[in-house]
């Protein structure tokens, strides 16, 4: 039974982080300024970092379960398209007043689940109260063999385009979380729509495709900032293009049922955020084997495109006209942009 | 010349940011999700992550350089304390609203002239925008030799205390901010205001006499929440208890002025925190060569007092008085305390 008085700091690092490091020696039992990290012989330490702050990247009132597993899933997702095998975890926590008792365990259920789906523990981390809103602020730690951290300026022209999963469910989660007279205009099932709203407090990157991306990957990286924005920035580092087939774009029941309602959401779909898949570039003569991985480990994995020597990143419609993106994805640091968390008509 | 149009969290990244990684090519440029760090054969990474937020550990007011300095500066003190060499770190940073090039121009030159004194660069990091204070999570990374992380949990006995520098001088100057009569009351000349001032600000952990402790203590940590109640904690966590001789306890000439027209400042100097100096528990056959360490590369250290089987810490005064102390030093996680911005009366 956990009985959590969260008199100190001290107390809650013990009683409720604590347990979070699995009893691994090297953390100290979260009783010291530091922990210790042992690398493999042979291999790489691959570092994230990924902050999740009320407001920003969750709502206030969202489960203390759900908060948890996204501010950890967001960095295993980081860590997973760069091929690397999820080590550790460092965990800066922003308070703002004292969190209740059934919120802190609840939110250590959250992170806990997140642990054991990615292959995590915790390491250490600081924890602050201050005013302002609740931010998680993470840092990750993978393994991979030296040199092979798989990069996003490494793709060719020609190499194929590839994402896993479905695209766009975060976004229009979000939409539907914003006005919810929207799910019945887009004719959703409970189903549907519940699927859609998980999607943005319950990212799940494809963790099992994690070896293959290390094996077949010509360059890769995960897609939090909108397929279009984030695929535009792989392209650009390896000084390429890319032309996009937007009917090949993998979507979810829930999507098409809303796209048949409003064919427009297509823009939304390849803009949005918060998606968490993987998006990962392969050689033409790779992209059988790495399509075979895929299939081997469960995951579904759809090619969407090709990488052109034409600098511009391109979604076609199919009868060859070119979908207008008006949200060019979410900019961490502008303040006048539409966010994740704006009410944004559709 | 650096000329910031700060119209994206890119441009932000790399104009201001970039040119901290040094040009390392494990940095990617900061223009991939991660970083690779690579630990030499034989070694262990050491692991820390302290936070800085505005109106908690620094006042929005504050010179951006300062805040730069002291962001990291506070973690590089974590890695001396535990005998790492310092390597790289991660940052994330937090701000609410846009700030202005000046601004982080100034940041910046503060985050590399730490650096450049603790001998660290920049691997990757994160950049949000939200309502709520500047607030900048480092989680720093150092190397020591397999299994030789000095640890908080393994002093014995007998064995000496000593501490680096002075100590109370940053809480006192924090008293001085709050109420600027202080330093005439204190008879502090110009110089030693500014001194205590700068204490909490920029504080200078002894990153010489890292080596010193690597090789000779027995334990160690920095001292960031006040001697008194870290030194509880080393206690605490090495099964002992602590007698220290008030007296030894090294105070700069700024604060024996002030002790000199309030001699009750002395609980306040050794429960105040942001320190950042050394707290190193040596075996007695070890502690002449731990000075002569610490001498061969200019490192005051003074030895303070003992491990003691009775598990309790006293402070003594030369006539064998305890000193009662009031403030049990700094708890982050409590909102209900005095907190380092607090204006606490003195």
């Amino acid at each position: 039974v956990l009985t959590v008085t969260l008199n100190s700091e001290t107390e809650f690092i013990q009683s409720v982080l604590r347990p979070l490091t699995g009893g691994r020696p090297c953390t100290f039992g979260l009783g010291d300024d530091a922990a210790v990290l042992t690398i493999p012989d042979g291999h790489d330490l691959v570092v994230t970092t990924d902050a999740v702050a009320s407001g920003v990247h969750f709502f206030a009132e969202d489960s203390a379960r759900d908060i948890g597993w996204k501010a950890l899933a967001v960095n295993a997702s980081d860590l997973i398209a760069k091929g690397a095998k999820p080590l550790a975890y460092q965990m800066a926590l922003a308070f703002d007043g004292t969190p209740t008792e059934t919120w802190v365990k609840d939110f250590a259920d959250g992170l806990r689940a997140a642990q054991t789906a990615f292959g995590l523990y915790l390491s250490g981390g600081d924890t602050d109260n201050r005013k302002g809103p609740l931010t998680i602020t993470i840092t990750a730690f993978g393994t991979v063999p030296k040199g092979r951290m798989v990069r996003r300026d490494t793709a060719s022209v020609g190499h194929k385009i590839f994402v896993s999963g479905t695209i766009g469910d975060s976004t229009l989660g979000l939409l539907v979380r914003h006005n919810p007279e929207r799910a019945p205009r887009w004719g959703l099932t409970r189903d549907q729509q519940n699927h859609l709203l998980s999607r943005y407090l319950r990212p799940l990157p494809a963790v099992d495709l994690r070896a293959a991306i290390l094996e077949h990957a010509s360059a890769a990286m995960d897609i939090s900032d909108g397929l279009a924005q984030d695929l535009g920035k792989l392209a650009a580092a390896s000084g390429v293009g890319a032309v996009i087939e937007a009917n090949r774009v993998p979507v979810s029941e829930a999507a098409q049922r809303a796209l048949a309602q409003n064919a427009d959401l297509m823009t939304r779909i390849v803009s949005g955020g918060d998606d968490y898949e993987m998006l990962v570039a392969v050689a033409p003569e790779k992209a059988h084997a790495f399509e075979a991985a895929a299939i081997a480990v469960g995951v579904a994995v759809h090619q969407i495109g090709t990488l052109t020597a034409d600098r511009d990143v391109k979604f076609l419609t199919p009868n060859g006209t070119e979908i207008v993106l008006n949200h060019g994805g979410w900019d961490h640091f502008r303040t006048d942009k539409s966010s994740s968390t704006d009410k944004d008509p559709a």
